[in-house]
């Protein structure tokens, strides 16, 4: 049995989205997960009862503050400890609960994983934010997708490991083709902390393919695609914004591509997001997440706990030090 | 009348598609428009031929050099003076046309133009590339698409300066809302040196918005979007990625939405890529431009040349140091 434990609070649409989607994933997973709902418990009882769930693969526990999407990531641990957001993540340390998640305030959600569950590897400053991404073809791990800023080359390195590990655990790829999103195919290509991760990269024993270009990340030329923070936040955002217009242009298009694109483009059936190199799984799920997108974040963290990526994450970066 | 002088072996599909894009482009435009053709003469004559064309609003100097896509640049210019490439720019050099495009090497095409054009300021090292995308509204200006690598903040400074006058004096926008692309909008977000650009941006007399994420590059939420030549590469190959997929998924949808999108963000309707910041006008084109997109590209030189963009970036950059 799989338990998550989710800030009932976080998002934008919260607490009911969260609750329709808690129902939703513990629905059609009987027996499997369970859901635990941090967060002001009459409030979350009433939620409950009004969208008529009876089951017992739902539980509440009671965390009464609220953060507040402006609040300072490292005050809110400290000022908001009965938060549902820092509540969930505590349980997730006391072992309680597999797996936590926040459509809230992120950058609070990070220092939560982070103080809380520590680091599985001094490798990361801040943990990598992993993101299975929508391509022409099947789905592509983006990392870091938008925590860390003005990476070395070192830490390029170390999302790729990272990276390969999350799409080997997680999408069940063999052996991921590895690529640094560039400006150019050619090795020389690109600021200069690209060029020295492309030559320590060449050296590991990763599946490196050398550098994508935007139409390449597009295309699904490769199943890993390492980036600093900021442009792989840039790449999310665009993908995202690229499905916004075509479905404000053109809905569903009523035919198998129509439907596949539809279903593999739409940001909430991405799941959330996991923070790497954590001694735990964190999870953070869009602001604007809806009940289906928080379903998808629950059952995308259980599978996350359940594949043992963090657990792999930490050996494999291990590993690659020792050798 | 306005004379644009065009590399007819550059690009992946000379010389055929150059002539062919060359005598669509005069004949849409007759006795406004003239086109030199640089290359080897008796082929040229010979292609110019098979195309049927009799006018004379094409004529041809004979530059027998081919220059090959991995040719280093300034190597280029030393040793292929007599190329279609080089030729083209000379000629701009000598008052002979008003601008000079290539599909071919494009860092070469760079280094031909700031050797022999000159800088209009010293303000750039590289030139920047400024692009107009495709958005869901309006077209934005994007600078630098690609031609820079680790800037400082007050080079994205001069990108925004430069790209203002871009939107102003080719798309027609009155005082146009100017953005750093970044990973969130607030202004202590994303790598140091885009926050320092946002603070010498706030004192500029440009209309500065702020910063806009990935999701509003593509809603058009600005005119000009100032990012590094590494993002922007990023960016605008992304761009043309959507477009692909989009076009191999569902071709061109049979509606005004339909028809409207295929038009504006097929790259071939973009036109050539201005460098900014040269006495002169100097223009990238696609390497895999097939004849309309080299239409389209002469068209947007012969207006960049005709709206005096150069000169208006030159003295625009000179009158911010000065003040």
């Amino acid at each position: 049995m799989l338990r998550v434990a989710i800030d009932a609070m976080g998002g934008d649409h919260a607490p009911q989205v969260v609750i329709e989607g808690a129902v939703s994933a513990v629905q059609a997973n009987k027996g499997k997960l369970e859901v635990v709902l941090c967060g002001p418990e009459s409030l979350l009882k009433q939620e409950l009862e009004n969208a008529g769930y009876q089951g017992d693969s739902i539980s509440i526990i009671d965390a009464p503050d609220v953060v507040a999407m402006d609040e300072h990531p490292t005050e809110v641990l400290r000022k908001k400890p009965n938060s549902g957001l820092v509540t969930c993540v505590a349980l997730q340390k006391k072992g309680l609960v597999h797996a936590s998640i926040s459509a809230g305030n992120s950058g609070a959600m990070m220092a939560s994983c982070l103080m809380l569950l520590g680091r599985s590897t001094d490798t990361f400053t801040r943990p990598p934010i992993a993101c299975a991404i929508p391509t022409a073809k099947n789905r592509t791990v983006l990392v870091d997708a938008g925590a860390n800023i003005d990476e070395k080359a070192s830490v390029l390195v170390d999302f790729a490991i990272a990276g390969s590990v999350f799409a080997e655990s997680y999408l069940g790829y063999e052996n991921p083709r590895v690529a640094l999103l560039n400006m150019g195919e050619e090795e020389k290509k690109g600021p200069v902390v690209v060029q020295e991760a492309y030559q320590q990269l060449k050296n590991t024993s990763l599946n490196f393919i050398g550098n994508v270009e935007g139409r390449g990340l597009i295309a699904g030329d490769a199943d890993v695609i390492v980036t600093s923070g900021f442009t792989g936040n840039v790449v999310l955002k665009m993908l995202e914004g690229f499905y916004e217009l075509h479905q404000s242009l053109f809905g569903t298009i009523d035919s198998p591509e129509g439907k596949r694109f539809a279903e593999m483009w739409d940001y909430r059936s991405t799941g959330g997001a996991l923070l790497l190199g954590l001694n735990g799984t964190g999870v953070i799920a869009h602001g604007c997440s809806d009940a289906r997108a928080i379903e998808q974040a629950i059952l995308s963290a259980s599978q996350f706990a359940e594949t043992k990526i963090a657990e792999n994450v930490g050996k494999k970066l291990a590993d690659f030090k020792r050798s």
